[in-house]
């Protein structure tokens, strides 16, 4: 990803160190994308019925990280209070779905994997957290 | 729009009050529509560098308000904590760009309208936390 | 919705009627609505493993109209190749996914509604389509 | 990104070669973030005015990129028609906002890196659209 390329490009300051900034929404990306296609493949499962849940947690937190990662790519006009709260939301649906996805991780690989975004995408959003304040 | 219409098909249980789900769902994406509109207005002003804030605003707040109404719409396998989180986002997003767009309502329609929708969707957003508890 | 308001307040020339275009962006909103609420509907659904294709069409669905009234939404450098492209992008997608859920139609209530709302959507985008040229 | 790790546990078959699908993803969801992040930085620049195409081209780019991404990591029953549609709407998003981000490469470093991502991106939606015929 070119992340770290376009946050050294952004032409004013920025309040927040860089390189986290940049980790944090590469991370983000990463498990909207993870999550989508999770979502996609517990529908593809035989025993679908079961994965309800998974399905729906893999939703809502491929739309939130998107979310998430468009606030934090923007730094005109910075407003600490939308991003602590958006990133409050953040950790909040990475560590339901990383839950939700970990308990059909032995017997789902994509589950496994799409577990494993969630985890870092959570640390992620905490570790941003911590450096706001 | 065919919210509520949607939101009585739903064939399980919903654990919040339908009408009152989709009033904030219709309320969440008339007001992402709005920045959207809004940003867009802006960027089309003569004064536009003194905009930037108001652009940056809207921008956010149309993508909180998509993430937030698109959890809203889905009710399986529901998890109160991201809805909460999601929603205290979304309060501070339309906050924040209703007091932004408001500063220049006097002298830009598409602001004062903007303005408005923030207003109604933040009050949608509070009475669902207030619902959710 | 407020989108014929916001639509007046554009502050520059529109190359396109603003009613037509305030039509089609609440049509997309609409359709973008019921799709992720279908989704969620078919997912709670005990005959879920038979609504597989409309899930992942009304996903689908829901993005693209989303994208498509973002799209719609701005009016700032106009391209007509863009939205022409996107609009016979969501034209496919509300066809198919109208198709889908149309099948389910007798059966569940919210594939009734959706497929009302796709075929409206497809109409108002090959409408704008005609305005294009 | 994990997006070649999540496409190799599909659990069923995809008609797509699942490399040159997961180099696509991938392309798509840089290009979108770099694009986000453009249109803030022209956002934030002093000749702002003379960037409003370019903002507005890096807006549709990033929704239109956002929603093939998820159309491309989506596989359960795929639909042909809506993936081509899709990919050549993206396709002529690209390059536009190529076109328009290399006018302002010489001047703003964030113009060229984007430029960059959206020839890229619009190469990696063309070799696609090949394979799928």
């Amino acid at each position: 990803m070119k992340t770290t390329e376009m946050m050294e490009t952004y032409p004013a300051e920025i309040n927040l160190d860089r390189e986290l900034l940049a980790r944090a929404v590469e991370t983000l990306v990463t498990c909207s994308q993870a999550c989508t296609a999770c979502a996609d493949a517990c529908l593809s499962e035989e025993m679908v019925a079961e994965l309800r849940k998974c399905v729906r947690s893999n939703l809502d937190c491929a739309d939130i990280c998107d979310a998430t990662a468009r606030v934090l790519s923007r730094h005109t006009g910075y407003d600490a209070n939308i991003t602590r709260a958006q990133l409050q939301a953040c950790v909040q649906a990475c560590r339901s779905c990383g839950d939700e996805c970990e308990q059909h991780a032995g017997m789902h690989e994509h589950c496994r994997v799409c577990a494993e975004a969630c985890r870092s995408c959570e640390q992620a959003c905490n570790e941003l957290l911590a450096a706001i304040g």
